[in-house]
């Protein structure tokens, strides 16, 4: 597989070349570098090649991905291909359909027999190898071998398809054995090289733990301390908690309490019993949660910020050095000398666009070259052409004039003076603010009650009157325009509007042809009748600028989601082993003494099952999702711990608290 | 009282010169106003006079104190006494005195009569009256009037001394008034000028809200709207609540439901119903928190920091301007003309700065000497001279090798063998690492229990052991070295062991004396036995930066100390006229059904009662501001305003809410 040509990308040479390893300063000519395309230009293949490669270069630029790769044309072949959308998205799938079998493993939201699981996860298997030795096909050995992100991919594979088989084989003996690999999946999403994002996210965590660590210590130290005073002041008091239960007595349960203080979720139950002795014990939990909760969070903060602004001023600076070089490795591969100095020309330069970025437009391309060839000299110089990488990637909004196809078509009509009225008509302010005025009455009679007949017809008003709306606005605005890349509003308006219709048409048809009256359409049809109102809030130039600000924090919200996902996907699976089956939900139809234990005695006169929290356990994925999330909102969490830690055992706490710590890194950072 | 030699700050002359509008651009030099000094020269008076008005400009440089004062040597002289530490000490004591009359008055911590506490008010109202006159005094006439904090002020003790007068009548003529007055007293505690920092706090707020305001209406509406759909979706399911309520039916309980979901304070709790019933219903509360608590509030906390940041800036500018300006108007005042360019002589140099910091040595003025006067010519020039209010902040700390006091009376034996290795001992590392063990038993023997009289014993041994070490240091190091004020950790041991043994003494003598064992003594010799062990950290490297970070935060958690008394010194008053007595806590002597309920039937089967928070009321002001405290830690608010909202109105929510949307601008700000 070795060849000569094959060379890392940061000391990459036109293929052919002998290798030299201190090439990465490519500053002065090389003569025999800078001459080979030139020579070879009679040899359409040699020339294709180096375009080929140039513009792998210069898309990595674009796009800041470093992965280094060999630069032989089997290799750029190979890269071109391991890059394809195709092959990512398919990447991804097979990624997500790993992580689902969650669904469909015991404990399942919908079991499926261990068979199909068990071979669509080798599937799943066999498809990453398939990526990683396509990725090794294209990446230099040495490389391959020393990315710690490889070798994670492989070793989980092998330890998952031990997992299996040994699983796979007690099953068959009848033994029950635990899946200890399932944890594991969310490593797939980490180390694949899509997911740069996250992958950033989790080393900028890694990078701010040891000095977190010490402030944690130091609180954890804190903690302890207030504790032992607490266990002082109170503990030979002989007081009661509001449950009858003695009152800080015992050390741990007092470290618990005291770390739950923390978090604020119990306060001030906690502090009652020692306030109704005596009034000035309050003092102890109020200078208590100042200390802890407000201090301690504000250094955490500063230390989490300041590392961060740290390590981000590096990270920056080193995805700009690296685009640089990207760019002029790709320059090398192209440059012909011109007048003492080297230069690319411009129907190579061309060509190499049309490479890189296929879609966009001959008068776009056309632009482009104009800012690299200022003075229009028929070539590119070194400087202009570093600069490609970002220039492809400012967004060029193209504005076409199309006229109205209505014009085209029956243009007498169209522009008739009563169509020219209507036409002035919509463009009003007058008509928008009538439309506000007619949500704001859709809005009173939403929240008026369903039942009255009239209201029901009401509705079918307002329904009419958007869809009036919108095929105004149609035969007014241009819809190629209207329904423009950018206009949010038009595209939100127009799909909330359709599927409105369908639903009620739906949900009206489904009413006179059956009896049952469904309750999922139903649900739809009012979520839908809502999320109309919200339009109003276009009309307001504030607000939507705030809207718009709302929608630009999405990208960095899935970056936290994917974070999010790896935490709770281990957290559920973890969960799922210890806590499964111990609390039971039993809907209406179950016998009124194991509801209201939740099926666990040891649950008797808890607060957990006074609460009712039977259906917050662990006893499916979808479940323990919905736990988490409210373990993530805090409240109450040490209600559910303490239920969690009662039918199991007290150490239970420990996953609880360790959910808590490691949310709590993942929000601030 | 006005005079020619009358000006303002910003366009000060020497005295007896003809007021000049246009001298503020004061940097040509004016022949007139230059020579002044110099012709005056014999005058000594006029010399004296002209020094103590460019000392008051270079303090007020220093402290960045921006108050225009007049420039008549009697108003120079007055605005001195104005600025005295006693004056102002003064001033804030009699602010403490009319705040803390709310202890006192009804419904008091400890009653005291009308008349007493009312003499006291009108005292303050004097004194601040007073404060105020001497204020005008110092200031020009027309900036005294025009200043919105004076007349503030004036108002508030016009209008408190109203009321006090109706009120008096009032209960003269035995009908119960409302001291309406009493919200208004921290308007001296803002407005009096030596409170800058609070102030500057307030405005900070006040250029925020405009903006926040934006983001706040579409969060009510986002509210709003969500509440619509829940009253849609769950309203017509005939659900019920944990406590059997109705769920879901009435709008505008939903709204505060979902306004206390954002909160947190009731996450899962009013989940469970929809999901109980359906599981997809989660979905919707999900998206709700990630909407309205996430989602919105990092978009809050991005609008005030964006703010912040911008005001910030301003304001920084401004204060170098203004410290710029006053350096120069004191240079002016003291220059004379030394080869074509304006110099201020050594010899008056020194005066000024013995004017300005009369209590730094004469070692420390060589030394600003020397930074001033790089070349030693004699004189400073204007670009040194404006530099001398920084130089003046930067703390010197003067290294004095004293030699121990035991060195100088018993020279002997202190440097005989034996002493010299007691207090080699002491120097080495082992010592310390000894103490930390000796530490750490004592940790674990204070876990123990107390009953034990060994245990008792060993607190004993352990006390002096402590003061051993202590001792040990101060015959090895120099004692006033020792207890240098940057040497905290020093103060702090000496003075937690100290107190230890005099509160153990003090305990042990009640012990053996009387039978009864006082419980706050023993309180404190709990906690002082805790506090010794916090010494451990010292010992860890790390753990003492963060340490110093932690007591650098201390000024910055003051004004904001100042700030929460502010807001929370109105709501208490407000508080305790809409809720006092409405909850009673009875002891245990007291009837059960009393205690059950908190003495209002309205509160019957009510989670408040049942989670036994009769205590949380606003019969005093101490209670009140502990019900704040509760409210600023936010969970189980709810809880609160609903106990409340039932023994009074529905509309008392409002007053809960109105208290967590400040507790979040002001701890977001």
């Amino acid at each position: 597989m070795e060849s000569a040509g094959r060379s890392r990308v940061g000391i990459p040479q036109p293929p052919g070349v002998q290798e030299q390893p201190d090439s990465a300063a490519a500053q002065p000519p090389r003569s025999l570098a800078g001459a080979a395309p030139d020579a070879a230009m009679g040899d359409s293949a040699q020339e294709e090649q180096s375009l080929l490669l140039a513009a792998a270069y210069v898309y990595d630029a674009q796009y800041n991905r470093n992965i280094p790769f060999d630069t032989s044309p089997r290799a750029v072949r190979l890269y071109y291909l391991y890059n394809h959308w195709t092959m990512q998205a398919a990447t991804y799938f097979f990624i997500f359909v790993d992580l689902a079998l969650a669904l469909f493993e015991e404990p399942a939201v919908y079991l499926l027999p261990f068979l199909v699981t068990s071979l669509t996860e080798v599937l799943c298997l066999l498809v990453f190898f398939g990526r990683l030795f396509h990725f090794a096909q294209v990446t230099p050995r040495d490389v391959f071998w020393k990315d710690t992100k490889n070798i994670c991919i492989m070793i989980t594979i092998l330890m998952t398809l031990v997992d299996l088989i040994v699983f796979g084989a007690l099953r068959i003996s009848s033994i029950r054995g635990v899946r200890w690999s399932r944890p594991l999946r969310p490593i797939f999403l980490i180390n694949f090289a899509e997911s740069r994002q996250i992958r950033r996210a989790f080393r900028s965590i890694r990078n701010t733990l040891p000095e977190i660590t010490y402030v944690f210590l130091l609180f954890m130290f804190s903690v302890l301390m207030f504790s032992l005073m607490a266990l002082k002041l109170f503990g030979d008091r002989n007081l009661k908690t509001v449950e009858g239960l003695p009152y800080f007595s015992n050390y741990l349960e007092i470290v618990f309490d005291m770390y739950v203080l923390v978090t604020t979720a119990n306060s001030p139950d906690v502090m009652m019993p020692a306030y109704d002795f005596s009034w000035w014990y309050c003092l102890f939990f109020i200078v208590y949660v100042i200390i802890n909760t407000y201090i301690f969070m504000s250094v955490f903060l500063a230390v989490v910020y300041n590392n961060y602004r740290k390590h981000l001023k590096n990270e920056i600076r080193k995805l700009a050095y690296m685009k640089r070089r990207k760019m002029i490795e790709a320059f090398n591969l192209l440059k012909v000398k011109e007048e003492a100095e080297f230069v690319v020309k411009e129907d190579r330069w061309k060509r190499l666009v049309k490479l890189v970025a296929p879609d966009i437009s001959t008068s776009h391309r056309e632009l482009l070259l104009r800012i690299c060839d200022e003075e229009q000299k028929g070539f590119v110089d070194k400087k202009s052409f570093v600069r490609l990488a970002d220039l492809l990637n400012i967004q060029v909004i193209t504005m076409k004039l199309h006229s109205h196809p209505l014009e085209v078509w029956i243009h007498q009509v169209y522009n008739s003076a009563p169509s020219l009225l209507l036409r002035k008509m919509v463009q009003h302010k007058v008509f928008v603010w009538m439309y506000d005025v007619i949500i704001l009455i859709n809005a009173v009679f939403i929240a008026l009650d369903e039942e009255n007949p009239l209201i029901s017809y009401a509705e079918w008003v307002f329904l009419s009157l958007y869809i009036v709306e919108i095929l105004l606005k149609l035969y007014t605005y241009e819809p190629r325009t209207f329904f423009a890349r950018n206009q949010f509003w038009n595209w939100f308006d127009t799909s909330i509007i359709l599927a409105a219709l369908i639903a009620t048409v739906l949900n009206t048809t489904l009413k006179s042809v059956t009896v049952y009256n469904s309750q999922q359409v139903l649900d739809i049809v009012f979520i839908l009748r809502v999320l109309r109102l919200i339009r109003i809030i276009d009309s307001i130039q504030r607000f939507r600028v705030i809207m718009t600000t709302l929608i630009n924090i999405v990208p960095t919200m899935l970056t936290f989601g994917g974070l999010a996902l790896v935490v709770y996907y281990v957290f559920s699976i973890i969960g799922m082993e210890i806590f499964h089956g111990r609390v039971q939900f039993f809907g209406g139809n179950s016998t009124v003494q194991h509801a209201l234990y939740c099926g666990n005695p040891a649950l008797k006169d808890t607060t957990f099952a006074r609460a009712k929290y039977c259906k917050n356990n662990f006893n499916d994925i979808a479940s323990s999702f919905v736990v988490l999330m409210e373990l993530t909102v805090v409240n109450q969490w040490h209600v559910l711990a303490n239920g969690f830690a009662l039918v199991t055992h007290e150490a239970a706490k420990l996953y609880f608290i360790t959910f808590h710590i490691v949310v709590v890194i993942m929000i601030i950072k």
